[in-house]
């Protein structure tokens, strides 16, 4: 199932992806909520109603008449691994970051969630905006201490992940947040595809394209950490919750690392592709005020 | 005004502070909210309805009688600076730590909030559980590129407030911030005093007892970057929302900073007192699962 937070007509609801139709959720069965934290929270048996209701008998919308916000539009945590992908490591390592033995986590603050078409800003302060393509992880059930045997079961599904960074903001502090959480800074989606459809997410080919040229491309199963260990090293320290996001780190080929460097420019397109998930692309655009 | 949130007799509910007694918000006036989030989201003109209600007309309970969560229980966001008094700089330089020379900020994960009077957990993964007294600053307005002259004006009012720290776990990656999240280790309060009560956040005495044993004592005037240049700083990156809370920065003294180190161990009872603000108790329990 592919599920998606949706604009259309002046409503906001949620929806399931049914070939060029999406189902509106909550208007083709009342007992269905209109957020998707509500809907994740509300775990397998929700999802299963979700699952059964037929296009034939559903309030439907073409989806070139929907506008797709955030999967998630308000996780409450938007975790983030730093060098997850070898090559990354070393492009990482010759532009002066720390690199520690053990899983680098930082944040994207929440208030940094953007839409999959989006558009990203500009920040007035920097004329260092970078690109990071990265496989999303979102969480489905609320859960702690989790083994890597069982972290599967508490993903509630997988989202295009553009992991916007400010590159001057990054490096004046060595935790990095800043230079993460610029507003608009947070695009994923363009929806949540559910695991079923998912076989394995350590065997999915994903691309950076900036203006249709191909920056950067991997498959994910060159993670140095995989999904399981994050879920599982992340929940030693903390309750995850449904709707929590965690992106799995970027592969190399960002414009920091490139001599000279390539920093994004107004007007230029970022497309973040991952076969089987679909993709996303944000053009950037000056801080608008 | 001094606002809590609080549960007696099996509900939760907002009030405020009057004397040895606390008014049941939402009972004594019910066009006013039930959550914190609620109530400051609606502006000074819900406040002002609160601060008019009077005990006698009220519906009350003997603060003895309630148990007190975090102020706001459920932040959108929970931010902290790093290294912002001067004689702490100089103790984590001596442990290893980058000092920079912009603010260094870094964040809590919202699931560590944890009450004013509540347990803090020793984790199972670490024996290097440390304590940090801080002034802790709650959001009152959403809020972009905030200027230090209007910073006081966005604040809602001010916390007592623990950055309780796991110091290997800090240690491991330059981020900080896993070693700063463990669920429990957010524990602010005891209640959240406007700003018609401090006439100046910057000339407040703060001190951690340890046991009784007074480990960490400054005036909050001796701050590097003050209230007002965190919130210009952090809103020139990102909105800021109603109820965010932001965690001002620890003086020195805390355990990893003696010689040897003094960690915290089970039964350990952490009290940060700050004059005008209150004070918070926390006692350190096993991790219970």
């Amino acid at each position: 199932m592919k599920l998606v937070t949706f604009q259309c007509r002046g409503h906001r609801s949620i929806g399931k992806v049914e070939g060029q139709q999406i189902v509106d959720l909550p208007a083709s069965d009342r007992t269905l909520p209109n957020t998707m934290l509500a809907l994740l929270q509300g775990g397998p048996a929700l999802l299963d109603r979700a699952r059964e209701i037929r296009v034939a008998d559903a309030v439907t919308y073409p989806l070139a008449d929907v506008s797709l916000d955030a999967p998630v539009p308000n996780p409450s945590k938007f975790l983030a691994i730093g060098m997850n992908y070898r090559r990354h490591v070393e492009e990482a390592k010759a532009a002066g970051l720390q690199v520690p033995d053990s899983q680098v986590w930082f944040n994207k603050q929440v208030s940094c969630v953007n839409g999959p078409f989006d558009p990203v800003h500009m920040p007035k302060v920097s004329d260092k905006l970078d690109y990071e393509a990265e496989l999303g992880v979102v969480i489905g059930r609320r859960c702690r201490h989790v083994s890597e045997a069982d972290a599967a079961s508490v993903i509630a599904g997988y989202v295009v992940c553009n992991d916007v960074s400010v590159r001057d903001w990054q490096m004046r502090s060595p935790t990095m947040m800043l230079g993460k959480s610029f507003n608009t800074h947070g695009p994923f989606g363009p929806w949540l595809v559910t695991p079923d459809e998912i076989a394995d997410p350590h065997a999915l080919q994903m691309r950076m394209l900036i203006n249709g040229e191909c920056r950067q491309e991997v498959s994910t199963g060159e993670m140095i950490f995989n999904v399981w260990q994050q879920i599982a090293y992340l929940s030693t320290v903390m309750t995850l919750e449904p709707g929590d996001v965690i992106a799995t780190g970027t592969p190399s080929g960002v414009g920091a690392a490139h001599k000279p460097p390539r920093f994004l420019n107004v007007g230029d397109v970022m497309r973040v592709e991952i076969d089987g998930l679909g993709h996303i692309e944000n053009v950037v655009v000056a801080e608008p005020f």
